[in-house]
Parts: structure tokens; C-alpha cells; sequence
């Protein structure tokens, strides 16, 4: 049985041969479950199910898995209990055997229904990174044994997370590295497309615990996709984004639950839509902001202030400067709220260092972001967006903006309430608006 | 510091070079430790710091272990969950993730200590199998990636169990498949001596579970370990000592838990052993007797009978064929006692198409035997045997003997009568015994 919203697909994947009534178009498609996904032996076999449809329609299928949800977590600390820090070459060794399980229990599950499967570990099938365990990045894949595996009619399950560097030491790519196993598989087969089965529908307008009738996207670019991934969007690894983007694989997010055709994720703006300035809302809570105010205005002096705590490994969001009339300077940045108080200390033994006038720490700042690449061509987004936080008595703190987003500093007791004013100012959430092609 | 008993080894191990009190002899010494001796974190820690009592030593150390005790039966029940006969194929996928668990976890251990070292897969040291998946047998091993490590002054930890045929599928060499990855990694490699650490200490003279007094062998011959592991001291793999005689290795049983020499299995008898007549006394219980009883004594009978029953999967042991002056013949043999329904069916339909007189099943019989290279020069050793259970009024259903053994086949309920008293009358159990070279 088809699914049955398999037929819409064509219209958005230009990769995909013609169907007709008669004749299914085969495609090659690489779907990747995550570990809730197939979380115990019950939901490996709805997956297994799940991919017969697919193959029943013609299609080569390459499977991706992640290791079964709670298992990574039990190795870990395995790991933590013999010692503090587990030696990262070891570590991989240990970790990477999680997703071998999975992929040898999905093919059993489509063996059992009658279908030919064979499992692959990164290994196996030459997926060759670094050497940077624990955190390895892909450099090649050599396809030859999964197409030959294909050409014999079988469905490919491949280990996720992992692979081997040049020496055959094993590596695994880092939590989330699923993701970008299945797009790097992706771009290497050619494949027509790559699917990411989750626990969401698909890309959001924004966060449907946050705003009611928060709308699932058809379709959303990869520029548009990295900057809400990055602002809190959590659906896909910003990594394997980032690789479909470079490498063209159009990327699909769906449900592994429900049925429905998630959210493709493309290298262009869909042509048939009139005005889409935006896709979605993004936004951060636990976010602190530190301001050292008064430091001279001379060159280099923001390198001054922020390289020390770059170089302490805390990742620095949102910067802006201000130059006051009198020559001095106010420095604002927004941190993890969990890293404020480290931050906080170097940045006061900086301030003591400029002469600075003060160091002030806000730890009650979230972050609200507006993505879209219809920003770039559109005016007025900007006072749109400000006008509807004012009506709400909303002060903004900071403004940052980029080439598809604005982003907007404010007190975090109003992250709800600017989330759905924003999401209702732009008419996101009504299916009949014509600032986006949303699902129906 | 050195183990307090390893200075006792070079005397019953030819492959060590010489030792000194000022300088140490370095020696390969490949180890195996199975899954009770690595069941735990705190448990492998215990096997770090035996492993480094050696390195201490000087020596080169290869280890080869087994999945955590409990692991292995974790996943063969996840794979029955999932089909009742899984795919062989994915089954050792699935199960060679527990060996690599415990490489990454004890070099983890090793490392912890300050002493450096490497995991490996079966497949990343090429432990070459054919592609019998369940019960793979190794063909080659290419040392060259294990001594390059070794030189590097690297510990080198592998997986026990587990190979990658041409192909480079995963296989795996069936329960207890980890010692004979030990034997025949030493082999490959040309190890000094293969350890084999188990939750004994050693081979006895029996059971001492049965017999108080057993006492552990210093030293035991390839063949009598391979009659007494095939008649019941199930303390090493068959195949393993097979494969330790066929390729010289010399193998050490000992114990996990408790330092000692254990017991050394050689090639040859001691020289310095006078009277070495038996080494110990095997048994098994859970035997049946089946008999054909009056069946013609023509070419071909014994296949008929027992054809059969071998066909259908059901190991047969011991066998004995008595014909009578009447030209007729009773054909007799033990099999498993879980096994001997089926073979009674198989029986009773053989028995009818060969006009047998009739069929009988004895499933209250066990099997004891005497087990000794001292046999093959020594007369009197069986009517010795004879005569000791004659004394204790134990009759003798069935005799077989070999060159080195000695088999009867008796009533079960005598079964720790008869082995006391073999014991004792062998002299097995008395330090002072010229009978065998003892560890006092």
C-alpha cells in the first residue's frame, strides 16, 4: 500500500521521475530514524513497516538509525563509572556499538516480513572521517557497496553516528551525527531524497507548545532552516543541514508516528508563493546578558572584551556595540544563562583591565528571532515586527538583524507573549494567509 | 610487582626464556578473561590491574575478552523478541556489540592507570572467518596490526568471539568462541603462553564438588584435556584446545579471581612424572541409554540404527554393538537425556522396518571415565577400575575404551560412589601420590 500522501511528492521534489496511475517512478530515497524512533522492538517494527511501503511502491530504500533512545545514556555511563573523563578513542569503540544493534534488529524486522535486508556499520561501508573521536567529521563515502547491495534488491540499513578514520579506528560523529550520516549517504548515492523521521510533524511556524495554532510548514529553504535550527528550533542537526544545503540533498522532516508529508527543506524559495517574508518564529530562553559599559571606543576593543571569553570555551550569542557621544563605549552580549556567572568573572577582570565604568549581568533576557528569506526583498518587516511588541508594552533591549532574520532582545517573562503576537502580527498561524504555503 | 607465582612458570613453560633475579625475561603472553571475569565495571578494574602485574613484568600482553556476563543472553533475547529464528547474518551483528562494549570499557580501565592501550574489533585485527554466521571457524589472522601496536608499547584488547568473513561480514565463532580467538590469536602471533582466566583454578582431578579431595593439576596433556573437556570438566572450549594441539600453543587455565599458576596444558607428559597413569576422572550425568535389541548381525546394521538419529540432529556418544551367537545383535547407545524421546521415536520406526525383537530406554544411566596418557604403557589400569566398582557392588551396563580413556557406563544413582571411589583408588586425591605431579 502506498502511502497515501505519496502521490503529492513530485510536485515538490523535482528529483523524482514522473508518476503515473500505472507505473510507480522508483526513486532512491535515504530515511533516517532516530532513537525514539526505534526506542524498543515494537516501534522497530512499525519502522520496518514504515520502509516496506516505500519499497512495495519500487523504491531503493537506505535506512539510517540511531541507537535505540535511553541506550547511548546507558553507555555513557558505563563509561563515567569506570572513569571521569573515558578516553575519546575508547569511548567511540564503545558508543558506536549502540547503533549496531539497531541496524541488526531493523533487519531482522524486515526479514521477518520477507524482504532482504543487510545491516552495515560506518565501518562496513566506508564511512571515513577524521580523527577527531567523539567528534569526527565525514570526508567521504564510498557508495560502491550500497549500490551494489541496492542492485541486488535489498534494503540498506546503515549505522548512523559512526564511522572509521583512515587508520580503521572507529569514530562517531557526536550526538545528532544520525542526521548527518543520512544526508552525507544522501548526497553520496545521489540519492533523490533524504528523509528525517522524528518525533515532530515537521518545521513549525514555531513552537506549538508556545503558540496554539502554530502551522506545519510544506516547505522551508536550508538558509531559513539553519537560522531557526540554530535559534532553538531543535528539529535537525544544524550539521546535517548545513551538508544538505552544500550538497543540494533535498531533506525532508516527518513524523515516524503519524503519517503526512513533514516539512521539505529545499535549496530555493518555492516559486508559487506570493509573499513569503516569513517562515517562522524562533526564540531562546536561558539566555543571560552581560553589558560592560564605558570602555574607550578605540579599535580592537571588542576583541578586548570578547576574546577572553571566547577563549574560555563559552559561546558568545548576540553582540552588539554602542558608541556614545562622548567617546566611551557600551558592550553588550548575550551567553547561556548557565555560563553568566563564568562570564561574568572574566569580564570583570577585563572591565578592571579598560577602566571600564561597570560590568552589569541580566540573567532574566530571552531571545525571539523572525526567520525568513523574503526579509531580504521586503521592507518593512522590521517595524512590523517592532510596532507589534510595542503594542504589547514589550521593551527591547537589544536588536540584531541579519540578511533573513531580526532578532530582539527582551525580558523573558514576555517570551510567550511576544512569541504569539509576532506569530499573529504576521498572520503565520491562519492557513488562509498569503504570507506562507502552509499545510492544509 | 610480579605475580608471586610467576616465577614458578618457566619451569613448565619451555616457550619463556630465562629468567634472573635482577632482570626479567619478556615474554607475549596473550589472556583471556570470560564474561563473569568482566561483569562488571568494578570487575574489569580487577582485570586492569592483573593485566598490569604482567605489563610490569615486561611483558607484551594481547587480551581477549568476552561480553560482560549477562550481556550476550540481553541481546539474544531482544533478537527472539523480535523472530524466532533470527537472521544469522544480522544475530552476529547484534551480538558481536557485546564483546566491543567490554574492549572499550578495559582499555578505558588500562588507561585510567596510566598504561596505554588499543581495542580492537575481530574485524580491525582481520580475525579472517568463513561465513558459517553463529558459528564461524577462524581461517587467518594477520598479526601485523597487533605487533605494530605491541611495539608502540601498547596493551592490545580484542574482542573475543568475533571475525569478519571475506566479505567483511561480521561472524561470529559461537558460545565460548572467545577462547578460541585467544588460541588462536597466540598462535598467530606466536605467543609464549595462552591464558585463559576462568572463575576456576585450574583442571582437578574431578569434580571437587563430587570428590573433597580433588586436587589441581600442575599440568595436563592436549589429549587428555581435550577427553576430559568432551566427557564433562567443562572449563575450556574443545575447539580451543583442538586448536592449542594443532598449533603448539601452550595453554594456562587459571583462575579470575584468586592468584596461581593454574594448570599448564602441554604437548607432551612431564618427564619428570614416574608414574603419570591418570590424569583425572570425567563424568556426565543427564545420559540415556537407548537399545535395539535383536536385530540381524549383517554389514550396514550399525548405520541403519544409528544413521538416523544422527541425521536428525541428535549428537550420539557413546556406541556399542555385541553380537550374539544366534547370529543376532544388540545395538546400544547413550545419547543427551533431554534428546532421548525424540531418538526412542526415531528408534522405534527404525526398529520396526528392521524387525529389531525390541527397543528399550534407560534414561537413569551416567557415563564415568578415567582419562590418562599414562594409560597407553600402563597395564591393569581397567581391571584396577573394574575391580573398584565391583567393591562397591556398582554394576557396569557398558565399557569403551580408547588409548587414553576409559569409559563405563553405570547406574546414575552411583554416579558419586563410583567417582569417590575411582579417586581413591587411583591415589588422585593424595599430595604424596606418585600417580600424578600435584600442586601442593
Amino acid at each position: 500500500m502506498p502511502e497515501p500522501w505519496a502521490r503529492h511528492w513530485t510536485v515538490s521534489n523535482p528529483g523524482w521521475k514522473e508518476n503515473s496511475e500505472t507505473e510507480f517512478a522508483m526513486a532512491l530515497i535515504v530515511q533516517k530514524y532516530g532513537g525514539t524512533s526505534v526506542g524498543s522492538v515494537e516501534r522497530i517494527e512499525a519502522v520496518a513497516d514504515k520502509i516496506i511501503r516505500f519499497r512495495e511502491q519500487g523504491d531503493d530504500i537506505v535506512v539510517v538509525v540511531s541507537a535505540m533512545s535511553g541506550e547511548t545514556n546507558r553507555l555513557t555511563a558505563l563509561a563515567r563509572e569506570m572513569m571521569d573523563q573515558p578516553t575519546p578513542r575508547e569511548m567511540d569503540v564503545l558508543l558506536s556499538t549502540g547503533e549496531q544493534v539497531t541496524i541488526a534488529l531493523l533487519c531482522m524486522a524486515l526479514e521477518k516480513r520477507g524482504f532482504s535486508a543487510r545491516s552495515f556499520t560506518g565501518g562496513q561501508v566506508k564511512i571515513l572521517t577524521d580523527t577527531s573521536h567523539t567528534k569526527a567529521r565525514i570526508r567521504e563515502i564510498d557508495g560502491t557497496r550500497i549500490h551494489a547491495q541496492l542492485e541486488q534488491g535489498n534494503v540498506v540499513v546503515v549505522a548512523g553516528f559512526q564511522g572509521v578514520d583512515d587508520q580503521g579506528n572507529i569514530t562517531t560523529l557526536g550526538r545528532g551525527g544520525s542526521d548527518t550520516t543520512a544526508v552525507a549517504l544522501a548526497a553520496a548515492l545521489e540519492a533523490d531524497e533524504c528523509q528525517i523521521y522524528t518525533d515532530v510533524k515537521g518545521v513549525y511556524t514555531t513552537d506549538p507548545r508556545v503558540v496554539d495554532d502554530a502551522r506545519l510548514l510544506t516547505s522551508i529553504t536550508f538558509e531559513e532552516m539553519l537560522e531557526l535550527a540554530s535559534l532553538g528550533a531543535k528539529v535537525l542537526q544544524i550539521r546535517s543541514v548545513e551538508f544538505a544545503g552544500k550538497y543540494k540533498v533535498p531533506l525532508r522532516v516527518l513524523s515516524s508516528f503519524e503519517d503526512g508529508p513533514g516539512t521539505l527543506i529545499t535549496l530555493e524559495e518555492e516559486s508559487d508563493m506570493e509573499d513569503p517574508a516569513i517562515a517562522g518564529i524562533a526564540f531562546e530562553r536561558d539566555e543571560a546578558k552581560l553589558t560592560v559599559a564605558g570602555v574607550p571606543d578605540v579599535p580592537g576593543i571588542a576583541y578586548k572584551v570578547i576574546g577572553p571569553v571566547s577563549e574560555a570555551g563559552i559561546e558568545v550569542d548576540v553582540i552588539v556595540q554602542n558608541a556614545a557621544a562622548d567617546g566611551s563605549n557600551d558592550i553588550s552580549f548575550t551567553v547561556k544563562r548557565a555560563e553568566s556567572d563564568r562570564a561574568h568573572k572574566i569580564i570583570t577582570d577585563v572591565a578592571a583591565s579598560l577602566k571600564a565604568r561597570e560590568v552589569d549581568v541580566d540573567t532574566r533576557i530571552c531571545k525571539v528571532s523572525l526567520v525568513g528569506v523574503g526579509m531580504r526583498s521586503h521592507a518593512g518587516i522590521a517595524s512590523k515586527m517592532f510596532k507589534a511588541l510595542a503594542d504589547e508594552g514589550i521593551n527591547i533591549q537589544i536588536i540584531t538583524t541579519s540578511e533573513i532574520k531580526i532578532s530582539v532582545v527582551i525580558e523573558e517573562k514576555y517570551l510567550e507573549l511576544a512569541v504569539r503576537a509576532l506569530h499573529s502580527a504576521f498572520d503565520l498561524g491562519d492557513p488562509e494567509s498569503p504570507a506562507r504555503s502552509i499545510e492544509d
